[in-house]
């Protein structure tokens, strides 16, 4: 359902082969309703692309930003510089580091510019963080949270 | 400021020691004029007090909690237990591993109990993010996101 | 022989994923004779679940608690909280990070509330430590230790 | 008060600069009014010594041993090679890697010869840890505990 | 000497604060006679400068780019993905995380922009490296380096 | 195309199992059509053999050096010991520290002779980095620079 | 050619899954020429044989040792405890972190007893140290180490 | 006494700055009576320095090397490229990483030239292991080791 109305959350990653492991944040945020969009650009290799999507995101009607990269992976901090949304970091798994990489170069953002990092390949969390973020200007969207923390708790 | 409002933003640590690492928290909330309250509380040691804490906090119109602890950092997971409401996380510094410890004992949560992670000792950028995520649902909030970094940027 | 009597052994775990890694706790304290109950909660999932069964363990008859838990491995530690049992802690090799966040997340307990941490994955040597600390205070599991160590030496 | 009766609690640490780091396991010992007995040797310097104290600790009446070491900790290991009785180890902070070495010596024991290990310089909670498992069979010792919690949690 | 000529390696830092840690870089490329421009801008805080400013660098004469960062350093990745000279990047020292934090995100850039990292606070070899790399189309810089490394070696 | 024209670039591996990791340096030069040559020769193995290559490699028209090791990766510090051009590290991963070790043992150079680290199995990044660096001194070199970066950015 | 003569290399490794990691030191003393025993005993589980073994070492001809084992790896410490011999560590790679537990369990001997550590599963290298320790009292062994040095650099 | 007799241990530090962290092994040495002599010189910047006091040490009665080195610490593994004594590396602790990179920069040597590492800063246990090696082949030595040992035992 991620087309069906206005996107409010914006998922950007830093390279296709990113796809499959945030695929589970988009799957929770359609299991929640939430329509999102889904954007693949390089912070480095295309950075005029996600200055504008990340520069005009918040007047597109996004509320909350996902930025899923690897290695040193900068992209979730090149966005938050660029938005005044909140932006949620998933470090990618990398193959010779496990992620340490990818975590640190997202989590330790310098004072000013913050993000709010998830667990390494943490990507259905992500989708939950950002219906929680919803949730704290939006009692529907909290409502969603409790009853989703309920049905876990069975 | 932090009380001439209704709190929206509750803070709580693990220790009264982590109180001067934490204070560019409470002076970015009073920067940006935002009501908090905040709670002294141990995850192990005060168990029955921080569920309790956390558990009413949405009922009390805390809409954000930023949690800090050190080494083995439950704090911030067991409060996101007990609360919908989005839970940024402030690993404290520690004097044998770096806070390396508090690091992964927050970010590294476990699928469906997400919390938000800034960097080590990163308490000012907590207090940004939780306006940031105001902001999502606030357009005064987020405007104010906007004007704090047009002014960084000059 | 886990039924037979009542269990003195309390193994909870945060994941139904954590039970072929703690199978081995569960033959060695078969192999000893020792009755235990096994739980799978997670504390983040399941608080007041993991509450319940922890603040009435002792209760119940249980002297000794393992707890395993992967990640961001709180589990051990919530349990702490609630019960004035010993608490074992028995850190999930991770696939990103081979473990190193578990184990940190477990062993680095602050002060006042201690975990006795094993190896990450060490679930047999939960098991052989349980039943060192009932041979604290039991002659006859302090007998099979004995026993078990000198079967070991040949 | 640590004479006053024959000690039950025997700690062990590999060197006599280790000893300012185990002080508050002493004083809590002394707070709990439990008996205890120390020495200093080296599992590598002194290997006669500490194998006749470990292996004769159990004879002697101790029932839980505590064991420090900094750097390439193997203290705790041999004696718990050589005792029948549970093992806590304290690993000792170290100058150049913050005691991450004295850490994974300690916990990362292979199977059949376990430790208890507390956090790097958790001389405090060893001590806590030591009583809690006096109380698995011995029910002062747990009435102790619950109280000294209940103490913690007001 | 820096402002005799027109600059041929610009210096780029994150924060004011990394000055005394760079001095050598500047120190070093004054001993070699080489002129440089020195810029103090947050690619997270100061965006729209370092885009401007990386980006036009090589059109200014720039030959050779220094970027020093700390903590999630992403500044050489920024300024590497807006400009066609090669970046050397200084990876700042941390308080918490001794550096290894600014050294993984500086170096572990993904496929298609490079940048060359140095030691952790390694100012002074970005001041040869820079030489070094201006020697590789320049005859009179390479023969400093081969001086320069005679005298090292008396 | 590596042998149409005098080498520019020298490549230098310490094992011919390296070679495969190293497969995408040679390829990327010889989409930019830059000749180089190639040569497998371990430091310590070879000391005379690399002192030799390393040593006279300017004088054969080489002007920048790629040096690719594993483990304790000593080849690029030995290999910049003894030639005035820049040298290009890349780390190769390996199979139980995950490169960690490389990495170190490469980037961290003491003052006096640097290199220039690219990522963990980073060989075409070091590729593109070794024409920027070409690029420093030669427009078109650093016209292909430009032109793959906007081709990237496509 | 391991019991042709008298052996004067002691090889002890902690359990029987070590052995195929360390059969390249066996070949490598096999291709010297250099007489052997091999000991497989934990110095955990089996700490009397490990204790008889090591102590008796140079009095049975033994003029070196090589010691291997895994995680909390004290088989080196321990057996250079109990001997005046050299004594050359390997770490065992270990599943979960990489061999890094081995590896500063076995290098940060404190001070009085040292080892002589080798990389991590690195049973060759032990070998041929072995050799060169012959080698210092022995021109026989020390001009086979001349002729494997020269073979290596053809 | 280092003097009086031609030195059979020959110590080799990267800078002068190592002097300090070095002088307890010229201390262990004194107190055992073994000749030694000291050179100062980098691998990196004074490599003719150090490739002719390597390859001629055997020659001039040296028997053991001590190599001590910091950051990306390859003089050891230069050393040993150059002699068929065996070379024991003292890692030297470093303000940023601690000693981790300098420790893995030595001890993780590849395959055919292994190095005898000891711990960080372990400057003293690397004497005792020169000696232990010369006692592999002299009886004095190895006597006095015997004794060593002992005195430390009382």
């Amino acid at each position: 359902m991620a087309v069906e109305n206005a996107p409010v959350v914006g998922i950007i990653m830093g390279s296709e082969s990113d796809m499959p492991a945030m695929q589970p944040c988009m799957d929770q945020l359609d299991a929640f309703g939430v329509p999102y969009e889904v954007k693949v650009a390089s912070a480095h290799r295309k950075p005029a692309v996600v200055h504008e999507w990340a520069s005009t995101a918040h007047q597109r009607g996004i509320r909350v930003i996902v930025a899923a990269a690897g290695k040193a992976a900068h992209l979730g901090g090149v966005v938050a510089a660029y938005t005044p949304n909140p932006v949620i970091t998933v470090p990618m798994k990398t193959s010779d580091l496990g992620g340490l990489d990818s975590l640190l170069s997202m989590v330790q953002m310098p004072s000013g510019v913050p993000v709010a990092c998830v667990a390494i390949n943490g990507a259905k969390n992500a989708a939950i963080l950002a219906v929680q973020i919803l949730g704290a200007g939006d009692d529907a969207a909290r409502r969603q949270i409790i009853d989703f923390k309920e049905s876990m708790a069975q």
